[in-house]
């Protein structure tokens, strides 16, 4: 297995001045990700967490929906050294349901084609389960997850080039946190720890990601029943869009004791 | 044409106080980028700069090989409100080198399946022009980018959801800014108009990117024949090895008067 962070020589220079030393990076490989031997997905991903990444990826991407249907999941042996921790395949369970004929199809439309003629949210949407938690959240406790998260992330955060991914209760305990170079990974990565420990819908739960709030990481946090998204970066209008029409508490700029809510602001106690 | 930036209400928090008030969000729309009719991807987007990002986007993924072959670049009629704007068709030029047959097929495999039995960094690697440019960058020089690209996005920048991508000729003066929700499209984008200038390869070039310096990125810059990509953030370990492979200069952390060369230090003034 290989190591997520990676030490290597690097020049630092201050003003007119340069001098060799060493730097941890963020280590970078693809992930190719198989469903029973076919070819899903390649993505740019930092090792540690596949299995994880690979379930998560075909839940949140609609392929699989429910944890019942991974019945296990393999790295591919490899012909030539060095690719063999690059490609891991998902078996299905034979009793569980089959994943939906076409989804080969399904995947390619949702990320190839296929939006000429369709407005443009219907284009990109996943079918998203109705959100029927009513879960509420206290401010106060909100306030506290950036610090919870840096504490936890202080190790990889040396490198600098990491997105985080952090989940937790409602009372602000923290129920794991993984990262990537890629945002999108490591929110794949929390949900498809949980979807494999079968704790999928995570009713009553907080997503907190140092990334943008984008449409498609909003997508994931609704596809897994997490009620409230909170950032600390700004949200896109298509995030805002999908946040206010689920009923999810979408929260960017969580700085010190201030944020911005941009949906679902009656989940809030005291709003 | 659609607005990047786009006004919504929102519920300032401040400690125990919620206050309503309104926000500037990034606008995030999905874009069909179509070669001759036929459908090769979908991007999250911010809205601008469409016929630049098609471009840089065929570009940098090895479909399209020099500016001639772009013949016109279209918006495609739509059949329902609201998705003329989400569909753009890049018409080759009669005259011009058709693009190599199979890129359908070579797009699919670079973006979907196709490692095992191949080593990581050539399973996702396109062909890259060979760095010729022997081009040396002034320290001194670097270090006021991040500024000058600070002042030339402050507009957008209020959103705090957008990546910026910025070009400087050797000598610091800024030749370009784009910006998007996604770093990949910022960096098309800025391509992609030079591409339309036909100013590429882009010697003695040097790129500014708010983001992480991620192989894809590297990788981007390097088919553009930049010989020098510049980061505000960390950089990846697969990146720096592409770098260092093709000669190009790799800075990361670039604040104030002091950076991380990771690679290509030899094109530093005083080095």
């Amino acid at each position: 297995m290989m190591r997520p962070i990676h030490r290597v020589n690097s020049v630092r220079w201050d003003g007119g001045l340069g001098q060799e030393g060493q730097d941890l990076l963020a280590v970078e490989e693809p992930l190719e990700i198989r469903l029973d031997g076919e070819s899903v997905a390649v993505t740019m991903r930092t090792p540690g967490e596949d299995f994880a990444l690979a379930a998560g990826f075909l839940f949140t991407e609609g392929i699989l929906k429910e944890s019942r249907q991974v019945g296990s999941i393999v790295r591919c042996p490899s012909s030539e050294q060095g690719s063999a921790d690059n490609v891991v395949n998902v078996l299905t369970a034979p009793e569980a349901p089959r994943p939906e004929a076409g989804w080969q199809r399904r995947f390619y439309l949702s990320s190839s084609c296929g939006i000429c003629g369709r407005t443009s949210i219907d284009a990109v949407r996943q079918a998203t389960p109705p959100m029927t938690d009513a879960a509420r959240f206290d401010p106060e406790i909100l306030y506290t997850l950036p610090e919870l998260l840096r504490s936890a992330q202080r190790v990889f955060s040396e490198t600098g080039a990491l997105h985080a991914a952090a989940l937790f209760d409602r009372e602000g305990k923290l129920q794991g946190v993984m990262e990537d170079v890629g945002r999108h990974n490591a929110v794949d990565k929390i949900i498809g720890s949980r979807l494999l420990e079968d704790e999928i819908p995570l009713r009553g739960h907080v997503l907190l990601v140092s990334g943008r709030l984008s449409f498609e990481i909003t997508q994931k946090a609704l596809i897994a029943g997490i009620p409230a998204l909170v950032g600390i970066s700004g949200a896109s209008s298509l995030a805002v869009a999908l946040a206010r029409e689920a009923g999810m508490l979408l929260v960017g700029f969580l700085r010190g004791r201030s944020m911005q809510v941009y949906a679902g602001s009656e989940r809030l106690c005291g709003a």
